[in-house]
């Protein structure tokens, strides 16, 4: 791929980065101008507002991923089934400008099979190209991944193919029980630093605990006690919830545990996998552009 | 006794009852003359405008419980510990008017030990009263209840006493996820009659599921796939949350539970407990007063 202009088009967000032959970022930038703030039909000149120097090089694609290619955005990119590796990616790809502008699909997968449950498919959009980005970053082709954030997915790759995954709403939860819950009486206002000895009592207690619905009052009845300050609660909530979803997700972890994610959260799932006495390690930042790199390298070799 | 009247005195209502010497109703009354609206103060004088005309009488006496009793109340009726039974509620009554008003404490417990975390506390205002007037109505001693609401209630009452319980933020998950999640969005904005079918569908997904975190999202792809329409999606979600407070719970019920608590939320718990084969009974919506009476008569015979 000699010029690769990658965009990782979210919701609330739009980056881009101009990649070298290898995949290695040249330059990057980021907007505001996420999917929300975009009208149909005018994808196509935000993207010019944001890298039209870089695409008005000769031979340039620009290859996007994330919620640009749901129903809502630039033009629908429909799920690529599980499992689902580059070709099938590749194979899947859409083209909102055709020769110039292509989208990348988000991957589906039916639930794993529980009994008398009707089949329940989970989705994701965006993640698929971090996650195949984690794994050429890391040279591996079986791993178990999680990406955290508002919805966070749990994701096995056996042979360099996404097997199957599970999205847990965990940062939603925080952020819906932090403001707008009794529980944010019990809190400072105010976003503070991470309190690690609080995070990790929330963790601690969600491993033991049954369900959320009971253990999130804990944050309640300490507080009422005077055993959790309002400076601290925050992070205990926290724990809580990151722990929920490591006590939901503990049986399929096998071996190392793969964190794709911004430092932020890669920090609190690290210290929470750390609890549990799981081994973890991550890509680093710029798995999104390796995985945008790989799947135009598929692209090419696809076409005639 | 022969003038009580039962005061029922939450957040955001206030209910007040003309009780006979039996304990059955004989006049009621509600406002919306919840604590929130009642400054410091003046909560002799918003009893006064709900009920003076029967508090005029010679002899009589108010018995309040509810959050009336708490910090934020008329007078804190602090926590009463488990195991507790008539005679221990009673005895930690507290007068906010000598010989005329008295306010019922709630109850305090601490968790199921469970090895290596610390001691949880768990607490109720208003729901032991509930509790004991079923057991009144119902004529127990030994019983599993669940009081369904905002903050439901698992209870285990042994020989007459509540043993223990626990607390599900249950109804405020509900209305955090129905109203201000990414959910809300595939859900029709009014709220309509209970779709019995959806209901029942998110209950037997969320027996099966490991964590509301990762069930709830099930909302948002079976929408995306169409198979979940806007209008029966809010009772599916309520069944998926009623039945993680199930399964959370499951391991608790010996034999029947008692259901007390309105006659809306009656109706799905009773639904959701039928998808267990668990059998179920309620005292009907007089709990409360038949609660306060009973207590009133513990009080009397234990003043000199």
């Amino acid at each position: 791929v000699s010029r690769l202009v990658g965009v990782d088009w979210g919701t609330s967000s739009l980056r881009v980065a101009r990649l070298d032959s290898t995949g290695h970022v040249m330059q990057e930038r980021t907007s505001a101008r996420g999917i929300l703030t975009v009208a149909a039909g005018e994808f196509a000149s935000v993207l010019e507002q944001a890298c039209g120097d870089w695409l008005a090089e000769p031979g340039t694609i620009a290859l996007v991923c994330g919620m640009a290619g749901s129903r809502e955005g630039w033009i629908e990119a429909p799920y690529c089934p599980c499992p689902a590796g580059f070709d099938e990616i590749a194979s899947k790809v859409v083209w909102a400008v055709p020769g110039q502008v292509a989208v990348v699909p988000g991957l589906s997968c039916g639930a794993p099979s529980v009994p008398d449950v009707p089949d329940v498919p989970d989705v994701m959009r965006g993640e698929e190209t971090q996650v195949m980005g984690a794994l050429e970053v890391l040279g591996l082709r079986d791993a178990t991944l999680v990406l955290p954030g508002t919805h966070s997915k749990w994701v096995t790759v056996r042979a360099g193919r996404v097997h199957d995954f599970a999205t847990f709403m965990t940062g939603e939860f925080y952020a819906l029980l932090r403001k707008h819950s009794i529980l944010a009486r019990t809190m400072s206002t105010s976003d503070e630093e991470l309190d690690v000895a609080a995070f990790r009592a929330g963790i601690d207690l969600a491993l033991q605990s049954r369900s959320l619905l009971h253990s999130a009052f804990s944050a309640r009845t300490l507080s009422l006690f005077g055993r959790l300050d309002p400076a601290p609660a925050s992070s205990y909530l926290s724990g809580l919830v990151i722990g929920e979803e490591l006590r939901a997700q503990r049986s399929t972890p096998q071996g190392e545990v793969i964190i794709v994610g911004s430092d932020l959260l890669c920090r609190r799932y690290s210290l929470a996998l750390d609890s549990l006495n799981i081994a973890w390690t991550s890509p680093g930042e710029h798995a999104t552009w390796r995985g945008l790199h790989a799947i135009a390298r598929r692209l090419q070799e696809q076409q005639p």
